[in-house]
């Protein structure tokens, strides 16, 4: 076989084989296939596309150029959800607790902050102590002994999937669903889960800004899930704002554990990230086998914040994996940023969006992300929003408070801030939050 | 300025300015771009082209990464040849020493074969001493003395085109209009030349296959010739059939030498190499102020054969690069090769057309040319035509004589050969020779 026929056909638009896709991905993995050859593979595939079954074969191949860990001794049906990154969305550190206490295991691997979003892994991090660079036998062990594990990815999952991603980065071949898909997928898939819960975001905040390229992605997501033979579900869930009212790694901690105490959640800032969390997680109580439906799993979810066992869970998780109890169970003991700036509005009216992308960037600018790519992330860096969508506002009111130790970064920020968030005269029409389920029967509108 | 952000520009089809393709080559020829970043760009050029000034630009930007030759302290107006390729195109080694013997300074740095077509390079080697590797020093030297020069690229000639060439080739990115005018037109910018007659050949046995593509490629290099302030103009030539009656370096040269003393070229199987010899010359004739018209041109270039004057010229040019004139004046002390195989009809009837690109590749696979990179030509080995399309022919009768020393690729050879020639029982309609002559101003069929 000769790569750069391969790379030719899959300009001229042919779908490669199994075979074809085989000795691309193992030569890519060896070394054989130079980056300069795979480059001018992966640009090619960005404008002609994949098929299903190439996308499904690639996926497979990326999985097991590593290890595919087995949890089959382990009692129950694993089930894991993935969201294509927001701002503000700190889901994950919520449902996963509550998905465990409920009895359904949870072997979670993260990211890291990309683009305008944050990651999981930086806000587990924020934590004193939490130690995301667990070996795949303490993963194992962690899932055994608590239910529920969340680590980032070692370098036995998916080595495939680690080296062309490095590579889409720096030649502009990301933005490819196929190639998203397949990347998403074969980590997930190498986890050890039966079942998987995506959350595909669409808005301004996403990736996927059109909810045509979502609803996309969600179908190829769950074409390649079905195919391994995992259950695998889709919702498009709403990033036009940012999720709950926080931004930030050590802030998010703060309004996520808040949320599983049940101190916040309901008519508050933060109902938007609950309603979105209590969802995802009665999805996964349901591909768990707890329930029948994804309502009862919502009300199963619900029930283990009221009981305090979600939060229990979530205090064991931290425990169990190097991390702080008292720092949780004493927010306030947290540094504090030095510079903390309220936003105020000059105008009367209401909020009729808010820019979640341009807060997403402009929270990097405070610190609470990278920039480059070996930058140190301020854990207590960020935004957090005092006022969303839809409601009403006096002149003087805060909209948001920024924190930062960046004396120098204070007006920039604050300009990108206000202007972040339009104001009119008339109140806007709710924001829709969930807009569709896709399973591999088809797509329905979410009520 | 950001490499990534630039391939994203080119991906999503907007033109790149001077400055942002200047950032682009200079550091690619520096090493600061990686190959890796350059395959996905020159994909990306692949799938949305290139605007005409970008074309230009990187042409520039291209000849000016080496030595630009400077030529003028050599009285006369400059003119080169250049043709995109064909099987059996000894064009070069017959055009030059007449359009030298003219009066018209030829400074000719020409290329090794490439895919299915030779390269007068090889041909040039064939004769025994001959130095095409001259210094820049030297090729100027030889111009100055005789007239006429024929020397491959230095490394000192746009040594980015060499590297991004070297890249396309092996990344599915050589089929690309604006890269292959800009690599054509950036070589022989360097030259030192005033003006330039390029072939560009279409149909089976040419790099163009289409009409269509061949047109764009010939306005291509012309707007780039004319933006540089360089008289440029192009004819459109058959590549049906195999130019002249050899395929092969030294079997070409003889064909070269023989119509250069004008012991064939007329009523034979050279004829339609020297009516296009005669045209090109008669061109640079014209374009290096000998004549005013195309047609004077081509009569001087006649002249110059009658008189004796282009093979003397030839001549001179063997001798002063260091080659054997006695092997050119005793074409039959030559070595022959070990086999020599006649290829014979079964059928009666017309030869409807011959198949170039498919003599083309059986010529390599007999030593003509290289499989591999590395791999080394046999001078002598090659095809001999007997018929050519229109000719009548009985059972029996001879098509070809396969030359080679390596009898295990015969039989392969010989039905490849065989089945090249498509012989049916009417004659065909006469192969239009020239089609077009673009300049500046348009496009016109040729009569």
């Amino acid at each position: 076989m000769n790569v750069v026929e391969l790379i030719r056909k899959k300009r001229e638009g042919s779908a490669l084989s199994e075979a074809e896709l085989r000795y691309l991905i193992t030569g890519y993995v060896d070394g054989s296939v130079p980056d300069y050859q795979m480059s001018a593979f992966l640009m090619a595939c960005y404008f002609n596309g994949m098929s299903e079954t190439e996308t499904v074969t690639l996926t497979s191949l990326m999985q097991n150029s590593g290890v595919v860990i087995d949890l089959s001794d382990i009692p129950g049906v694993k089930v894991d959800k993935h969201s294509t990154g927001g701002v503000g969305d700190k889901v994950s550190l919520i449902l996963a607790p509550i998905v465990a206490a409920c009895g359904v295991p949870v072997p979670m691997i993260s990211g890291r902050g990309l683009g305008h979003t944050g990651g999981t892994l930086d806000k587990l991090e924020s934590i004193p102590g939490f130690k995301t660079n667990l070996s795949i036998a303490d993963y194992k062990r962690v899932i055994k002994d608590i239910g529920l594990v969340m680590i980032g990815q070692t370098k036995e999952i998916a080595p495939a999937d680690k080296k062309m991603y490095a590579l889409r980065d720096v030649t502009a071949t990301v933005e490819c669903i196929p190639l998203i898909a397949a990347s998403i997928m074969s980590k997930k898939l190498a986890e050890g889960i039966d079942a998987l819960v995506l959350d595909v975001k669409t808005g301004r905040g996403a990736f996927m800004q059109s909810y045509e390229h979502s609803l996309e992605l969600a179908q190829t997501l769950v074409n390649i899930g079905t195919a391994s033979g995992k259950e695998t579900i889709a919702f498009i869930t709403e990033m036009s704002q940012p999720l709950g009212a926080t931004i930030g790694n050590w802030l998010e901690i703060v309004e996520s554990v808040e949320c599983l105490r049940g101190e916040r959640g309901k008519d508050d800032l933060s109902e938007d990230l609950m309603d979105v969390t209590h969802l995802l997680s009665g999805a996964m109580l349901m591909l768990g086998k707890k329930t029948g439906t994804v309502e009862e799993g919502v009300k199963l979810s619900k029930a283990s914040i009221s009981s305090g066992k979600a939060y229990e869970k979530f205090l064991s998780l931290v425990k169990t994996q190097g991390g702080d109890t008292s720092s949780i169970e004493n927010l306030q003991r947290y540094p504090i940023s030095m510079h903390t700036l309220e936003i105020r509005t000059s105008e009367d009216g209401f909020i009729s969006s808010i820019d979640s992308l341009e807060l997403g960037m402009t929270a990097i600018t405070l610190g609470a992300g990278r920039e480059k790519i070996d930058d140190t992330i301020d854990h207590k860096a960020g935004i957090i929003l005092k006022k969303k969508t839809g409601d009403s506002v006096e002149m003087g009111d805060t909209l948001a408070v920024l924190h930062t130790d960046r004396e120098h970064v204070l007006e920039t920020a604050r300009k990108r801030t206000a202007q972040a968030f339009v104001i009119k005269p008339v109140k806007p029409e709710p924001v829709k939050l969930v807009h569709a389920l896709v399973t591999k029967d088809g797509v329905r509108a979410w009520k």
